[in-house]
């Protein structure tokens, strides 16, 4: 067995990591958040890349999801070991082929990064509404929550699919998992090879049709016989448990990590349960971990296969100390009884007291969490288990946003946190398209490889990408990251932008004697009369080193233009420390190879020489005893705007929109027009001149202006 | 107020009926069972029948569901009373549609005549598998049991999403229902202007995205606000259930039939309670009226809205002195932790106990029936009643198969029935495509006009349909016929095709004393040494009266050559004698004329004299004593068969599918090919004979034989 190497990646690259080792076919047509599983599958094809079975995987696009599906169930039939990847309507539109695959009991993975749905709007993110859309299917479906785990389980699943015969969904948050970069420890060819039985992918290529040894399938079945056919399939279902969960064992023997089908973490004694999957199910973890050590009765159990839900399973994970338990749905089915876990849990137990296994039921109540990648936090999980222990528990509720509509949301203490100074907290505020993002994730492998550190790296940009703030949100650690949230309080915050500044509170979120760093044409001696009153108030109450830069200078006159990322990524290693300064430098410039080596040897050059000159620009401002400014945060320009405008449209612009209450959206998803007259995004580092003796009036600037300037 | 007419039409007629009239715009794509519903419509803008709004409404076929899903979409949006019909993977196309749909709160009625998904193989037989796979995507659901309640819910549901603004998805068992024909009261246009609120038809067109006021919908919401949009639609779920019930009752003051959320039937103190939804509802009204009328403490829950679940109308619904619940699914969600209506109803009972309602939870269990339109029967109803009073109900059962795989299915008692002598039963065996149906469907519109009798005709054919056996199941009945399951004895039993006679145990299903009318091309004091013994010794044990007719030499003198469906009509008429004889012929000529009238004077005038003369070749034969024959029955020729052919393939071409067990099927749908050599169907009349002389080689014949005989 060769060693297990440490890599910086996220979810979708670990997933596909494994995916395309362990299949011959792979169809696949891009939607986001799993585009990026595909990609990587597809250049490991174009590289030559062998998989476990010593051939170069097929991939190959189809004309919509539909195709894929269909595809990769010809394929299938083929005897041909066979994967895709998708998310939201892509995987609904895989639907009618899932029920065909099912049916015929076909071993396959579909590895979907789950996604919201398009209702009163489109959300490109993340929460279990696809995946709950089929879990009438007969797929297993089993749950990843973390990048490390999103490796794991693929494998996990790719090996159960074939013990089974039963088709799995593997699946993880699609963007705070997908895109969440961790360091973690990748699985080796040989772990799959010995986790993939070759006996099982023999078999499953016999049962491939073929011209030798002709079979009949896709038949029609009438009224005579069609129940029958149907319940053909049970023993599969029935073993399927059992068969995954000897699965995690034999990986749990080769690799380390042990899974089980429900996973319970908190006092052994506890009488307050969550049930949740998903990445909450890590910020559970740490919430509980933390209240436990405090005393409290709490715990969690982390639902891993959730289809065939092993109702077994399920109770044997719950302490029998438990009174009440709070059931987390990532998912909302409007008019349902209750949320699809919710349900199951009532039927375990419901089950449990008809058979006597049980005297009584416990309290459960059900409540919805991070609809469309909304946060989930370990506040919001004390708030669930505070629930609990109130003489009434509220059912049916929400946590993470103020529903004033029907009343359903929890209040949650925001500033409860589980975040301790062992982990170094950083963000990064830049523009879409400006590096800031590429140059962290960068900062994390160099931190991840030249450190025992654990590292994470989670981005949030917003759907309009180039152009749009970005903030990258790094932790590093000396134990696994759990927080699968964004950072509350950083040790460092830096500003790529210095327009930004005026736009977006981010020295709030400086912890007390933290460090900000900003991108300023200002000079370090002239720096902070330019600032805003209120950066400078905060600056000074929380005792704040402040580090200017002039990124714009260096990288015009190293010949970047505006790419600044590898300049500030040097100076937040200069500040952070993390690492000795030279070892950092050679650490950086290897980086800068690996990232643009492809783009050739110039813009290698460029970049070692802008992290070369970095530090020498690099300035610490004395900040004053007290603020002098008088210039103010920006507003907007709301002349003339309706309320709706200046209550809703006004707050989304200023990145408030989580503040907003449920009463405040329109009910079905129905905005006024000509409101982007609203936003001044100030994203132009230079705007052009105007210069009248040039003009020859022939119009094309009022035609090229998106805005009609 | 127009009078309410008494009409013969099967539940896809009902509800196109209703769907044309109600709205501007129906988008379609035809698929089995649903089709005729978009046919019909169709035909109606062809006759340029005017909607309840005065116009011709624009029925436009589309490019798949997919296609018809998105331009209902975009009709709505642009403000038309929009609609389509459709079932199975028709409906599964749709569904990210319907997300759409639902989330902008947009009022529909999709008709969906419901019908089995294809998994181990394709079904066009029905149960809810298609509709269950929607239960997620926020639309109500409202369930109709037989064609009057596909009449009724279709207004109903048409004028409540109106009052909700929540999409319909109003659905009736495809095939039991959407092709069962009975004799219901119609609705007027009268009844539907009345239901359907113009003001709130209006407030939907003012909804519609117009230049003049423009809006925008179908945005991209990220994080901050999603979770809050999809919260919005809480009061609109909230308040549906009671608005449903609202339009039910003003239905029930305009028309007369009360409908409830949850309609309970049985003993008002029964301890034992089936809930169950669809055409299985009316199956098991009857069963417990007789079972409560025998003094059992039974009764039944007929679901009508399933979506939104009012779990306090349901818990309503269920008597005080209940213990135990059988829940029944017709569908089936492998993995589950059991099918979706049953853990609603646990749902509801344990949110009871949570929040001090109940003192304690009744037994609940759960059972699948009727997948892909297999029978359930009142022996069946009364099993999962039985199955309440074991000391230790079985849970997650089947019923209505041998299931000895993992031993799911409950026994019952094939005889056990309740069927009464007031209701007249015929059989009609005839073959696909040779009019026996149609000339059955005529009947039951001539005893439903000419007498007081309700009717009701359902049609069992296979899927190979033209050329296939055909039964036409009968019934007369002077009150509402609620027997949603084929006929166990009838007392007339007519052979439209000799060659089935020695295939099909068609006698067999005659009851003591009954009729057995046979075409025959012996006469009268011949047929009877041709008759297989086994018919023989029937006729005999029964003491059956049996008549032939040479239907044959009628239609070929005539000029219709193989139509004898009217020939063998008059002579039901004759012998059931339901009718005088005068005016039975008097409007068979009637429905003749509004049958081939389009087809032309000719065709209409052979019909007729057909008719005229049937009655005179009408012979009754003497049954003798004693059984004399020694012909047998029909066996095939499975010479060199294998033991799968013999023992799955034979009974499936015999004709006793329904007894195959679970054990016999293919776990995944694969069947052995080259089983075609198995099945001489002998449904030719006339066998073209080789004649050497004229032979020029050409070959032809060998390629247009599908058997290359």
């Amino acid at each position: 067995m060769s060693e297990r190497p440490m890599v910086v990646m996220d979810g979708n690259s670990a997933v596909s990591h494994v995916a395309y080792a362990c299949n011959e076919v792979a169809a696949i047509y891009p939607i986001t958040p799993s585009s990026a599983m595909g990609e990587i599958a597809d250049a490991k094809m174009a590289a030559d890349e062998k998989n476990i079975y010593g051939t170069v995987t097929d991939v190959v696009e189809l004309q919509s999801e539909g195709g894929a599906s269909g595809a990769i169930h010809g394929s299938l039939t083929a005897g041909a070991m066979s994967t895709t990847f998708t998310a939201s309507q892509g995987l609904l539109l895989m639907i009618p082929n899932m029920y065909k695959i099912a049916g015929e009991l076909t071993s396959t993975v579909f590895h979907v990064s789950a996604r919201s749905l398009a209702m009163q709007a489109l959300s490109i993110f993340g929460d279990h509404s696809d995946v709950m859309a089929t879990r009438q299917t007969g797929w297993a479906l089993l749950a990843a929550a973390s990048p490390q785990e999103c490796m794991d389980m693929a494998l996990i699943a790719q090996a159960a699919t074939l013990e089974t015969r039963i088709p799995f969904i593997h699946f993880f948050d699609g963007f705070r998992t997908s895109n969440e970069i961790q360091k973690i420890e990748a699985l080796t060819i040989d772990d799959m090879k010995a986790m993939i039985d070759q006996d099982l992918v023999a078999a499953h290529r016999a049962r491939g049709m073929r011209p030798e040894d002709p079979i009949v399938r896709g038949t029609s079945q009438n009224p005579d016989v069609y129940f029958q056919g149907r319940e053909t399939v049970n023993p599969y279902y029935v073993a399927t448990p059992d068969k995954v969960q000897a699965t995690m064992d034999r990986f749990a023997k080769l690799v380390g990590r042990e899974y089980h089908l429900f996973d319970y973490v908190g006092a052994p004694d506890a009488e307050r349960v969550v049930v949740v999957m998903g990445s909450g199910a890590d910020v559970m973890h740490e919430t509980v971990e933390k209240l436990a050590a405090d005393g409290e009765k709490v715990g969690v159990v982390k639902v891993r296969l959730y289809r065939p839900f092993s109702a077994r399973a399920f109770l044997d994970a719950i302490p029998d100390t438990c009174q009440s338990i709070a059931v987390l749905d990532r998912t909302k089915e409007p008019g349902s009884a209750g949320e699809p876990l919710y349900q199951d849990v009532q039927t375990a137990l419901f089950e449990a007291v008809n058979n006597g296994e049980r005297a009584s039921l416990p309290m459960v109540v059900g409540g919805r969490y991070g609809l469309g990648s909304k946060e989930f936090t370990p506040a919001m999980g004390k708030a669930v288990l505070d629930n609990l222990s109130a003489d009434k528990p509220r059912n049916h509720f929400t946590i993470g946003i103020k529903e004033d509509v029907t009343n359903t949301s929890l209040d949650y203490e925001a500033g409860w946190s589980t975040e301790t100074d062992a982990v170094k907290r950083a963000l990064f505020f830049g523009l879409g398209s400006d590096g800031t993002v590429g140059a962290t994730k960068n900062t994390c492998k160099i931190i991840g490889k030249g450190t025992d550190y654990f590292a994470q790296n989670y981005a949030v940009y917003d759907s309009k990408k180039a152009g749009a703030i970005t903030i990258s949100h790094v932790r590093f650690s000396p134990e696994r990251i759990r927080s699968a949230y964004l950072i509350g309080e950083a040790d460092f915050v830096g500003c790529n932008s210095e327009p930004m500044l005026f736009q977006y509170d981010m020295v709030g979120k400086l912890k007390q004697g933290g460090t900000f760093l900003l991108n300023s044409i200002h000079a370090a001696n002239k720096v902070w009369d330019t600032l805003p009153r209120q950066v400078q108030e905060q600056l000074i109450a929380k005792k704040a080193k402040f580090y200017v830069l002039d990124g714009y200078d260096v990288a015009n006159k190293v010949g970047l233009g505006g790419r600044i990322n590898v300049i500030m990524q040097t100076a937040y290693f200069k500040l952070a420390g993390i690492l000795p300064e030279d070892k950092a430098q050679a650490m950086i410039e290897a980086e800068v190879h690996n990232t643009y080596g492809k783009k050739g040897d110039k813009i290698v050059e460029m970049n070692i020489e802008a992290a070369r000159q970095a530090l020498a620009h690099l300035h610490e401002v004395t900040v004053p005893a007290s603020a002098t400014s008088d210039v103010p945060m920006a507003t907007l320009a709301l002349d003339g705007a309706s309320d709706f405008v200046r209550e809703v449209t006004a707050p989304l612009i200023q990145g408030l929109g989580d503040d907003l209450p449920v009463s405040k959206m329109p009910a079905d998803g129905t905005f006024p027009t000509a409101t982007t007259q609203f936003e001044k995004r100030c994203i132009a580092l230079n705007i052009p001149d105007f210069d009248a003796s040039l003009c020859i009036q022939c119009g094309m600037c009022a035609m090229v202006c998106p805005h009609s300037v």
